[in-house]
């Protein structure tokens, strides 16, 4: 029999559809790639090929190397096309019924390393760290521009998450609004907090370390599990411990931290999926939102092995034909 | 210089992405298929092949053919993996932090046409009235269920709209829960309501027809236009001219009349984009709403002409790389 379960903290049900079910090792090598090799002379993110990206924002580089030349070990630049504009305006929403507003914001990619296929699953502590300190400071650089209400930090891995460009990368994108699909969860989590007098993203925390079925790993600062209503088969949540609704209001010890539980959850979807296709997304609390005791940022992964057809994009529910407590299991063996 | 969009009835936000924008015929032959036969001995749907369904719910059969047997020209079966099953249970909701319930409800399979490579664009007149009917027979018929809440009717067509079984056939699922996504736009066309007096939808079809810019065709009952804050290349609203918030409560005539503009707008992407993948939703209100005077039910086709990455999946912002206006005069042609 089919179940329907309830995300407490998005509100969304799913279904687990056991007539479709299928065990964890049935998606392993979903999305087959050929084999990479570590400098492509074509590729605009490689070394050498700095000129073909729009200028660096930022970058973790040796000492005595310039900027938009080699040398650099994490680098920052402006997505070449850019789904939004840094114009120098303010945002303001006009038209009569149909409503509109200049595209401006912000959307840079972060090159996670220099080499052309390594992906973030295989990058020693070090360099995870410095991935992740460097989604950290552009966060804290741009929640200062007080046009942006919202930054979307997120990764695409591979053709079927959306990628156009196979060099590892993430984005950032600064939004000037907040969307209703972001708005409604916070007023979930708001409704939640009104009932219990706790937050939801704890409470679920709680709950998972009672059950311990569906965890993954954790360390001092994380933990990471299976949501008991996962979407699809294989949807990781990374949720720091400590109650806190935004990512930019972190420790540098904890950006580390994430860094190193991150790091170990992707290398087991790599080892044990055959380096699936995922996206990922840092779900955080809008800038200087007035949303602290109520929502709590975390870590969304959400690996690409079944594809969401009608029935997903007509009732937002979704068919997972996985059960997560044994998808949680195959991981942790 | 991009451009944010406000679709007024759901409330998404979207961005037409002009850094990125594609020409109209950029989207043409983006899925290419392997041209099928008109019967395939191994399809489950095909005529000859009815014992490898589930048995016959309904049929639309020449005179002196049994259930279960060739002679049908629309066939129903129960989805032989259904996502959710038809137990004589009530669907109670249980557990004090992970709730769930019974997976309790309905999936049929509405086969369109006994020819394997039919799809409903070549469909003739007849045959496209016969297929809307048979929906929406199956709509009347599953809202008498006292347990179900929303009856969900949606087509997937090709590999990356989600379909696994080639031969053309259409999806209806009730569901015994309103869902989160559903909810919230029903939300949003109430507070609509409550500003202005007047239903999202009339109004959105009025400024469609007083723009022009993004109608595609109409026929006396019907409009077909690219809303203004399309989601994605190309996606097409279907919209009854008369103010009606359920599927189940228009006439013969209305169903009709829509199978007329249905294969019409179909046909033409077919044709113009050389038969793309997509999905299909009949969005409806729920069963016995009270929402009469607030929503409006609609057809929603979505080509799947690019692929929703992290950025779409985190935030529900939808970034689209082509103009309404120009898809639409595109397809006018």
């Amino acid at each position: 029999m089919s179940e329907f379960r309830l995300n407490r903290a998005t509100k969304e049900w799913i279904i687990i559809a056991t007539e479709r079910a299928k065990r964890p090792q049935q998606f392993l090598g979903k999305s087959e790639k050929p084999k990479l090799p570590p400098f492509d002379p074509h590729c605009p993110f490689c070394p050498g090929n700095e000129k073909q990206t729009p200028s660096e924002i930022y970058a973790l580089r040796q000492r005595n190397t310039v900027p938009d030349q080699p040398g650099w070990r994490v680098r920052v630049v402006t997505n070449k096309y850019p789904a939004l504009e840094p114009a120098e305006k303010m945002v303001k929403i006009t038209g009569k019924f149909f409503r509109s507003a200049l595209g401006v914001g912000k959307h840079e990619v972060i090159i996670e390393t220099p080499r052309h296929n390594q992906t973030f699953a295989i990058l020693n502590l070090k360099q995870a760290e410095e991935v992740c300190l460097v989604c950290w400071k552009r966060y804290l650089f741009l929640e200062k521009d007080r046009r942006f209400k919202l930054i979307m930090i997120f990764k695409n891995h591979g053709v079927t998450a959306g990628t156009s460009l196979k060099h590892p990368h993430i984005q950032v994108i600064a939004l000037p609004l907040i969307p209703a699909s972001i708005r409604h969860p916070l007023e979930e989590a708001m409704s939640y907090y009104d009932d219990h007098g706790t937050c939801v993203f704890c409470d679920m925390m709680q709950e998972e370390f009672k059950a311990k079925k569906r965890i993954i790993l954790e360390n001092e600062k994380y933990v990471a599990f299976h949501p008991f209503a996962s979407r699809s088969p294989f949807e990781t949540w990374i949720v720091p411990k400590r109650h806190n609704a935004c990512f930019g209001s972190i420790t540098e010890g904890e950006v580390k931290s994430m860094a190193s539980v991150l790091r170990r959850v992707l290398r087991k979807i790599h080892d044990r999926l055959g380096d699936p296709d995922y996206n990922l997304i840092i779900r955080t609390a809008p800038i200087k939102d007035t949303l602290e005791d109520y929502y709590h940022w975390y870590v969304q992964i959400l690996p690409r092995l079944t594809t969401p057809a009608g029935f997903e994009l007509g009732s937002g529910v979704y068919i997972n034909t996985s059960l997560p407590e044994e998808t949680a299991k195959f991981m942790r063996r």
